[in-house]
């Protein structure tokens, strides 16, 4: 059996834990023949790739990003500039690089790709990977762990510099559409208010609940700030907005800090590289089994498989009853309404 | 409502995080009056309470250890030396401080204590902590991320070193009778074998496998040995005596690390201060729902309340089957045997 | 002897260790009576002050922030709303105070300050502290270690998703007149291109260098820019400038990266422990001295006293001769011009 | 001008950041052909070299180890088992291989052996390199930052469980002869007793002391002790007999933790990689300028060459005077006797 490993969408610490363990599986259980396919879907329209012995699967579980580069190639979506037939071109090259099934980890967007793929006859398996942990119909995709851990770290040193001076520090961490990290780095940094998208937030509330804070002699508040927090009618980011209203609104110090792509890069946390390793090896086993079309998705901790035309298409967002949210109140954190 | 929070057995990360949880869930959500009971069971036994305010629970999340202290203390064990009728000296003294419940904060043996106590007629609530991971009845407690993550970072470490001086590095890990944090850490940091008390192994396997490594040109090995190994009549820790073993069998030059206590203190990781701040939350709610004699724990990502009777005496080891154990095989490790 | 310490200006990692040995020197080896002065000489108008034991001093090495508070207060700057005459208040409060001296820990703002209230009759002995390591008259200043560490860890985390991607990277660091943090950081995380205010930058020759690293199959670069670096008639973040800049001169994909706040908070690095360290206790030793209006400096891996006065109003700016420049251009680095 | 480049004793972390300094300084600025010599001085015997490009020395700032291989091989140390003419070897292979220079990076040891080296007509420069930080003539080593860091994290850890517990937690840290890694790392992670060979101990003082806290309610002490502590006709490791004297003397609950390895592995801290990228560089131009048998130092802050006969056979040593053991002592440390 001969298999091409292919990494796209946004770098997401993990990835080439799961090149491992995807090639270590494929070759050293299975005896397979395996290639890494280069630059996400467009190496499959370069036909740039490369033989993986298990020699070169050595030192990846500590190295951040991916040895197979990533690109935001999609090819099954049409332009006008672009006449090529994408899909046709990867399918014959498919053929003619003798492959018999892909991995393909990536995100939501991956995973809608994949399907497609898959619906064009080449036999896929995804593996959920993204720092947001928004991919449907898994508990978990590893980066998250990293990244909320990234970004705790960094809510853990503004707080004694918030601490110091008496000030409101408003920090923005990554999650386009979901507030995962922002509600896991707040709970562990001991955010004051956390506002993530699902919520939404009232920002006389917000101000009411940092100016009590303040009358109470706790002198300062840190607030945790999603990137995808819808905001009224502004193109400035949200910690930076959010940050501006809290100041004209309570007359508090206020600071913010954007934290950005530190979230997403470097050495992934023991629990992601441990993850990244269940999925990679439980993506070879689907492909002995010829079960194609799935994904690879943890629920209630185990690995199972999942249709990948569920999961196409969908996101995981925060539920109002999820029990961080009902938790998060009931230690006094504010989270979008009083 | 009064109640009291204890933290009984070994230090473990994230105890701080718990004791901060219950505190803020119990004062700020329920208006309940806590107080801390000191060095575990025995500050029942002396008295020694102090009052908790919201104020006195800042700073908590970072900081390794546990403000109250712990002991060994374990009322219920009978002693000559000691006349005393503790259990007795335990239910006067939680009536005269007026407690109406306990949370109690340990390990397996803490929660046989607990259960004891609650058969005494003491309201208890348990949560679950150990850097082993061995608590029955519960997916997983806080500190064992965190201890696994530490044992992976000296992982990490000896891979240079091993492989600068082509040499075998046996690492020691915690796990008493579990092997969970010598199977997580080997996973995570690359371990080509991994040594732990539910699997055994045979010496001979193993000196094979690492002979076979070398001459494949793998010039270096990391072998993750738990602390709870059972030996051949031999009272020396694990990894002195297997990385003798391996030198005496194998003649390669071989190393041996005893990681030891650095695992269980410190600042606790982000993961496990939000499994802690889980758990401190649902213990308040079962005391409030009048739930007593339980454990909180974690069961498919969701806190349920299970009895401590069920819980106390067991212990959680980590099962032939585990998915764990299937997936360290097919990416090469050496569990054991051949 | 009675002694007051006080931290001033910005937050820094390392003042709680200088606290701690101020207080512990003053207390165990001289048998000093040693007060706190809150939130920097605004606690000097408020005769805002706590009795310090040697019990307070538990825990402070690794405790980010001060435990006594800080602010930008400047008692010798004129205001037209400030009537008070705030020298005269504060002499007048060190005297009811009872103080024999006070140790002042700050930047460069607040040495002045100390020299003028040395020159106002006040007994003082100044410690430099600044994550920008441009105190004039010291090698080096406690902060910035664990400054250029943390601006290190992030540099690492963006080179592999720079890599991942094939993007340029631009992160901008603090600094703000000094180029210290860029230029340590830069080297230790493999910066390609280090802007610094004190070597300035020609962007074609910056443009150049990038397109050509391009071309050379480097297909990635990460550009180090100090807050403090002179834009052309633009009020935007450097960071941020340089960014669109490189964008629009290249065509290359550019991201850029703020780092913010974080520099400055949180647990200092052990270098930076050890060295506040050393600044407070050979403080106190000039105290006992008589020594007063001077700052501790270090000189040759020597703590020497040196005179307030001949600090006060000075910067210490990356020299174009210092030999990190050098040995960064011999390794190929980008240094603002071609 | 072609060079040779290899490493040569013990693990070190920034070996390969010198590694790559020395590479990219030798390659981009002088145009120089280099090659990397495998496993130390062996690789001389055996002529296992390779060639070194710019493109290999990427990615080796963050990377523990050394890529070239070291080894324990000391050509002129005699023995019987091997007959050859080692250093003749040596200078046979040198001529073929068509070198011009050396650089040798390693501890004392190394540095002798590249003395003698020179004395055969071989060019050599030295790069001193030792996590003991023991090498005669340098103000510092690169790798002593790292591994004192390293040492202090582990110090961190154990103080919450000793606080818990009421314990005598004792830590065995790495130095050889030297007690540099105990001094630095118990100042920074606030040991209460340090025991370092230069300064031997006493060891019913230390009792004392440690009796004397406790009684003062300081119900924790934590002990560092340097590897290299000269104790009275034992074999047993220096922390391990401490601990167990302790107990013995005390009747305090003491527990001990033997570092090791992890102390001279993996990633290097940005403070050592900044050292070793000037050290690297500063040798290449050495090799320039011709000013062969020395090796680079660092004195009061700038690289300068010294004469290699100076430096070998000399190890630097903590002296009873050096400024760090009078502050240690102002701020209450046990320091060996009363």
């Amino acid at each position: 059996m001969k298999i091409g490993i292919l990494t796209a969408g946004g770098d997401c610490p993990g990835l080439n834990a799961a090149i491992r363990s995807v090639g270590k599986t494929a070759i050293l259980n299975y005896g397979m023949e395996v290639c890494g396919i280069s630059d996400g879907f467009r190496g499959l329209l370069t036909k740039k790739i490369t033989s993986i012995k298990e020699e070169n699967l050595s030192g990846l579980l500590t190295l951040g990003g991916t040895i197979l580069g990533t690109s935001r190639e999609k090819p099954f979506q049409k332009s006008d500039i672009d006449e090529q037939d994408k899909p046709q071109i990867i399918k014959e090259n498919y053929k003619k690089l003798g492959f018999d099934a892909l991995v393909i980890i990536g995100g939501n967007g991956t995973m809608k790709t994949a399907q497609l793929l898959q619906e064009e006859g080449i036999n896929v398996v995804g593996i959920p990977k993204t720092i947001d942990n928004d991919v449907w119909g898994t508990d978990i995709t590893f980066g998250f762990d990293t990244a909320f851990s990234i970004a705790t770290d960094a809510i853990d040193r503004l707080h004694t510099t918030a601490n110091s001076h008496n000030r409101i520090m408003v920090i923005e961490v990554m999650g386009h559409n979901a507030g995962w990290i922002a509600l896991y780095s707040g709970i562990a940094g001991g955010g004051d208010a956390i506002l993530i998208p699902e919520l939404g937030y009232n920002e006389n509330d917000l101000a009411e609940f940092l100016v009590e804070r303040n009358k109470l002699d706790k002198k300062y508040s840190i607030v945790v700030v999603a990137e995808g927090l819808i905001l009224p009618k502004s193109k400035k980011s949200p910690g930076r907005y959010i940050a501006k209203r809290i100041s004209t609104l309570t007359g508090l110090e206020t600071r913010e800090t954007i934290l950005g792509y530190v979230q997403r890069g470097g050495t992934p946390t023991p629990t992601d590289r441990v993850l990244a390793t269940r999925y990679g090896s439980a993506a070879v086993d689907l492909l002995v089994e010829g079960n194609f079309g799935k994904m690879v998705a943890l629920k209630n901790d185990k690995i199972v498989p999942i249709d990948l035309k569920e999961v196409a298409g969908k996101i995981k967002l925060v539920s109002k009853n999820h029990p961080l949210i009902k938790k998060s109140k009931a230690i006094g954190t504010f989270l979008g309404a009083k």
